[in-house]
């Protein structure tokens, strides 16, 4: 996918906006940092423990915008339906959607609806697109982990891959993992109150913990270490992992974020964050060792070393 | 669909700015209008006479930005792709998306990629989404059409529809006729040049120039008048619509607009607009006729009269 990023789309739009690569652009446009951001969901099935499609969808988009620092304001929905779905089954995600911005305070200000024949698609995709402004100050890029930068990850991994997981398949962790979809707007404000300088943020969404520190790495041209003992897992998706052979760090997360924050900042941040319900678990995980062959190397629990790869392939497709 | 949006979303998302019924959104951000819309493209075929998806994808929210007074800036792009579709079909759509954007001077800034099983999407579907600033003495709305305000059209009629209904079904006028799809903005900014009042502009997609002025009527409360004699339709149109049993008011267009302007301007504007290589057929078709019970009345070719209502249902799917 990467790959097919760069060569294709990069190719034919190529700019230096979209080349840096952030979870949202940030474009100048009257005297104010607008952030600009665009995802699509195919998620299978549209009803999940924890969300749904309609859910998810406004989460990704104001979460896109948060990770570049910015306050989201609105948002456009545009949906695709396939002919003969129930009303009701749209009813339910259009509430589910406008009850998410609600609860981060967007405002859903446009959208757009097809219906095409039986078979030409899945049910129902959503793609929402987002602004917000980027207060000033304010520096976050994926380009700017520092040497020395404490690595804060905001809760557990994994809850929103194992159930979807879950409820596709009807395996048994079924009734106890929800996905963690949620809106992040007010976990970021806690952690950019007070002035503190956060360097990057990202959400690791397909691929995990493991490919959003690694593009973190690769952009900002730096080596870091996490550690395994600090990260936290809850027990029923670590032993959902164990059984389907799947390592948290790959596992897609719908309400987390990871943050570089200088040192003498981070147990600061750290508490407010805590203090934010969907951050009650928030977590400094490691460290930016320092500058040159970007990396991301795993202390384990038993003190054993071992490089992070990013993700080659997705371990479960239609998850967002 | 007009009862699927008021009921289900309005419901769902209610807010003053949705509520309004703009082509796009124009909000209140940091002392600018900001426009922002999004529209999702299914069109089959992907690739027509005179276009193919990722041109009309860019096309469209430009266009969609456009009507109401918006210089197009930036726009996100988002891909949901069949497993399997062709590296060079998918090339080709981003060359021409891309081609298309720099024709209308916008920058494709964001985007996304979702790649689905065999059989969960037909082929490729676009969504586009984009943003622009209304410039300061502007004020441009499907709302402000006046008594008095001559009706402009950009040019011929139903070239999209009938060139995608061609190249579908294999028709014979298909050599001949070519989509219209073109970026609006070089058009309309002539049209506004000098500080022209213009009051209100919409471009006749679905539903054709029948709904785009019964959606005006009802927004703005007032009766108008065209003439058939002065409507602009190319005789290979004409002919493919006599032998099918469509109505050319009703058909789709790409890269067409209606204005409505102040009777003392619309001269000038049209010989403006006229210089404007894909407007040189622009021709003023008909007149607010005065307030209250909203309705279009079309002056045919003999001198009768007749009542132009909205479509009930779409002559043609997946034609955007």
């Amino acid at each position: 996918m990467h790959e097919l990023i760069e060569k294709v789309f990069f190719g034919a739009f190529d700019n230096a906006v979209l080349r840096r690569a952030e979870d949202s652009a940030v474009v100048e446009q009257g005297g104010t940092r607008l952030a600009f951001t665009v995802d699509s969901y195919v998620v299978s099935p549209l009803f999940f423990p924890g969300g749904d499609i309609g859910k998810l969808a406004v989460c990704g988009t104001v979460n896109d915008l948060c990770m570049v620092g910015a306050r989201p304001q609105f948002l456009g929905v545009s949906f695709i339906l396939e002919e003969g779905l129930s009303a009701e089954v749209l009813r339910t995600i259009a509430q589910s959607a406008g009850e998410t911005a609600r609860e981060a305070a967007v405002e859903i200000v446009c959208g757009d609806t097809k219906v095409v024949g039986k078979g030409a698609v899945d049910q129902a995709f959503v793609t929402t697109c987002g602004v917000g402004t980027v207060p000033s100050g304010v520096d976050i890029s994926a380009s700017n982990a520092r040497p020395g930068d404490k690595i804060i990850l905001s809760g557990s991994l994994g809850d929103h891959e194992i159930a979807i997981l879950s409820a596709r398949e009807g395996l048994p962790f079924s009734g106890n993992v929800a996905s963690d979809c949620a809106p992040l707007s007010g976990a970021v404000a806690a952690l950019l109150a007070e002035g503190t300088p956060v360097h990057a943020l990202r959400d690791p969404t397909r691929g995990g913990l493991a490919s959003a520190l690694n593009e973190i790495a690769r952009l900002s041209n730096v080596a870091m270490e996490i550690h395994e003992s600090a990260i936290p897992v809850r027990p029923e998706v670590a032993e959902a992992c164990e059984i389907l052979g799947f390592d948290p760090l790959y596992l897609a997360n719908e309400g987390k974020f990871v943050a570089f924050v200088s040192a003498e900042h981070a147990d600061a941040a750290l508490g407010r964050l805590r203090a934010v319900g969907c951050a009650a678990q928030a977590a400094i995980i490691g460290e930016v060792a320092g500058h040159g062959l970007p990396h991301v190397t795993l202390i384990t629990s038993v003190g054993g070393r071992r490089i992070v790869d990013v993700a080659a392939g997705t371990q479960l497709p239609r998850i967002c």
